[in-house]
């Protein structure tokens, strides 16, 4: 994993484990799955119009909430993006 | 970048210069934006089906066309995927 | 419900108790809910990428696919359309 | 066109003309396409996560957002609802 993508990471797992009050990261896993599956499908949308509609920094803007979502998902099953990258590196090595 | 993230995208580098026939990378360049951006739209419901309906690995096999389908939206788009690792260190520091 | 709308939620229903060898609808109901709520997010992102960048007849006609399936999703839940037009009609009135 | 969707349509081209200040619907028109066409793919999204995961009355609830958005949709490119039933009835009938 990069530096950028393992500390986003670690700051998931921490956020899941402490629930700090406050925490956006916190009050995902507390409205649960369905609730996180709903964002990643919603800011998949919104990075798709995005990118058919609005400048280069919108859709950079739109995807890195994909990504952070992606991760949440990840986290919120019990998965991690190691499993994801294993998947990928299978496929495309 | 993780080496798995920087190895697909130099492969999708790769596809988007030299066009192999063949190749499904090629052709989501050949067909265009919208279609790309179709592709990260629908993937991405695929994934939140997924975790609320499959098994696990189901959920990690289509976060990874997911992934893989962002990275060509970037590419398509004259982005980077390094251009989406700042702006989440900024967002995650 | 309008006579068109009348007439498919009809045909949906009978595929739905007959299912016979072939059908499309019938197919969606055999893969299960997951499946058929897959399909109107799909329908849903290919509706929303049309209407940025293609001709209005694709418009209409992925709009008429979204449309579809969720009859057929109402149909899978045991639901009806009907259902549906009280709460516009509660909403709008 | 049922009476209850061709009072919402009427509704929906009234708030396109006048744009009433604190309308919805006026503000959809205001903020443009995209927009529009992103709460499609998000309210299919939500009816679909629904679908999976919450009570019928939350699946109807979801379900009459996306026919709004959808019908929004049509008066944005000045298209109707009576076409997207002349497509239905062309392949239903």
């Amino acid at each position: 994993m990069s530096d950028v993508l393992e500390s986003l990471w670690q700051t998931i797992q921490d956020r899941k484990r402490s629930a700090p009050p406050g925490s956006y990261t916190a009050s995902l896993f507390a409205a649960g799955l369905p609730r996180i599956a709903q964002k990643v499908g919603e800011e998949a949308v919104e990075t798709a119009i995005a990118a058919l509609s609005e400048p280069d920094e919108r859709v950079i803007y739109e995807m890195a909430d994909l990504i952070y979502h992606c991760q949440v998902l990840l986290a919120a099953k019990g998965l991690s993006w190691s499993d994801l990258e294993k998947e990928l590196a299978a496929r495309f090595k």
